[in-house]
């Protein structure tokens, strides 16, 4: 039974839920000069669904609860839903029920239910592991980034389509273009790793996924088993992309900071026996005895990996 | 596992699961000047297990989203939470986790997980069928009305204790301050049927909770079950409770009007066959063919039953 009773109704099997929920705020997660209400709708759902990843879990169902301003009309309304509804055909995951409300400002709120034979915890990383990666990091950043260098009075009006999302700047060269381009779609349309997430499962010790940058989450990790986690620098470069070279060169900033301190691209961090990675995964460093995140320079000394957003300390990003 | 990880992970039985969200939002569900943050963080949670309630659920664990501006401080979340902990308690229905997040107004989403093994529906209704009412009408918004009445400037400290709600007017007989502390209660802390929805399934053929006022959810009943609901007057006056009567007269309205229009209560409408209505169900109305839901005065004229609040349509109510 789904939308239109108190309640939704759902069979289940037997194996355990595993059990989400994820609110994305105007003006604390987004803007709605930078997204179209169709973004807001699909990267709320994928941000939801990236936890369900991390823990190696099939979504099953979603229900969403809305809080829409007056100011946005009932077609405003439609343009959202379809952006989720968008996101849950991409994940399988029917959005089976939910609430609308009115208030100040636009809030979506999205609680999934997903099934995991071996759910993957954060508490499960052991020293000797190898650290992965899965999916990319610091892009979502670039292309956030890139909207305030390039458009910090805010005015980009939604109907704006992707096509005038090319750079003014008439001198980019095509790579330099392609790389804005990546940059925006991994900022407004981001993917839960939901297939990556489960092949994980049975082969990690322990996940994560990255939604508040790779030093808040790696320490996270760390915290949550006890151990240290250490990323080797040099690792970490392999493991970004050319894109994020380029955006960083673009936006006169370092690559290496866009991917430790950039959040939303739900990328994957896990853990586990090196003779047990997936081909998509990239080792990234180790676990090691101790405690906290670190960064292992080329010359082996260990350094702070700082950055990142702690929701919880109740802080607003700058760029935001 | 619970708090703490990127999920929640729930073994659960076989029998169908229920699921519902439920959204309160500041300035549209409730005043802070009028409710302590426990009060929010409680009735918040009892809104979200009416749904249950009304599909004869047993409530099994709960996910929170906490949207908190930056005028609240950490003891503030604390405050909240102690009241969500307090109905989960009321519930055994644990709270395995959540999320919290910065945001302009003060915003608590809860998802509910509930187990039932025939579910009850709003769509089974049919034609022969005694109406039923589990619990009280109109108190809440007699306690609002209330509130809105001697506090009309809203400048009721949430740390005043329950003592201080003793109306000013010296003059209030002992069953009128009863009468005012029932309602206050009513509106404050409301109670989700939890119990009595689960003594409902198997004995009734559909069932919804009454939270945007009888006169808009029997609509619902009807419209659903394809069916129309007849409220009988004379049954509706005898099934309200002598407190809401001494609100009516201190209020300087009709009890009826409070009992059709009035939300929040978190009343149960059923509807099932006479020879198996449970004992704590009043009987007052008919299912017959047709639709909408209507009013059968004491002469027998049918007449339209209105008022209440439908949040699909974005309407405030006038008295927040």
């Amino acid at each position: 039974v789904g939308i239109g009773d108190d309640a939704a109704v759902l069979r289940v099997e037997k194996r355990p839920l595993v059990w989400t929920i994820d609110a994305q705020v105007e003006g604390v997660h987004f803007r709605r000069a930078w997204l179209s209400l169709a973004d807001i709708g699909a990267r709320s759902f994928h941000a939801a669904a990236s936890d369900l990843a991390a823990m190696g879990a099939r979504p099953v169902a979603a229900l969403s609860s809305l809080v829409v301003p007056e100011a946005m009309s009932a077609r405003d309304v439609v343009r959202l839903a379809r952006g989720q509804a968008m996101a849950a055909r991409e994940l399988s995951c029917p959005i089976v029920g939910g609430n609308l409300s009115r208030g100040g400002e636009l809030g979506v709120t999205t609680t999934l239910l997903g099934a995991a034979s071996t759910p993957l915890l954060r508490s499960g990383a052991r020293p000797g592991d190898e650290l992965w990666l899965i999916g990319h990091l610091g892009l979502a950043a670039a292309g956030l980034g890139w909207l305030a260098a390039h458009d910090a009075d805010g005015r980009r009006d939604r109907r704006v389509t992707p096509a005038t999302d090319r750079p003014r700047a008439p001198s980019l060269a095509p790579a330099e273009r392609r790389a804005v381009r990546a940059a925006l779609a991994a900022f407004r349309r981001p993917h839960a790793l939901v297939r990556a997430g489960r092949g994980l499962a049975g082969r990690a010790r322990a996940a994560i996924d990255v939604s508040d940058g790779l030093a808040a989450d790696a320490a996270r990790l760390a915290d949550e088993s006890g151990v240290r986690v250490v990323v080797e620098r040099a690792a970490l470069r392999r493991a970004l992309s050319p894109e994020l070279f380029t955006m960083a060169r673009l936006l006169e900033t370092d690559a290496l900071e866009l991917a430790v301190s950039g959040g939303e691209d739900y990328a994957l961090l896990a853990t586990g026996e090196a003779s047990r990675r997936p081909r998509f995964a990239r080792p990234i460093g180790r676990v090691e005895p101790g405690r906290n995140a670190l960064l292992r320079d080329e010359q082996g000394a260990l350094i702070p990996l700082v950055g990142g957003f702690d929701h919880f300390r109740l802080k607003r990003r700058s760029a935001r």
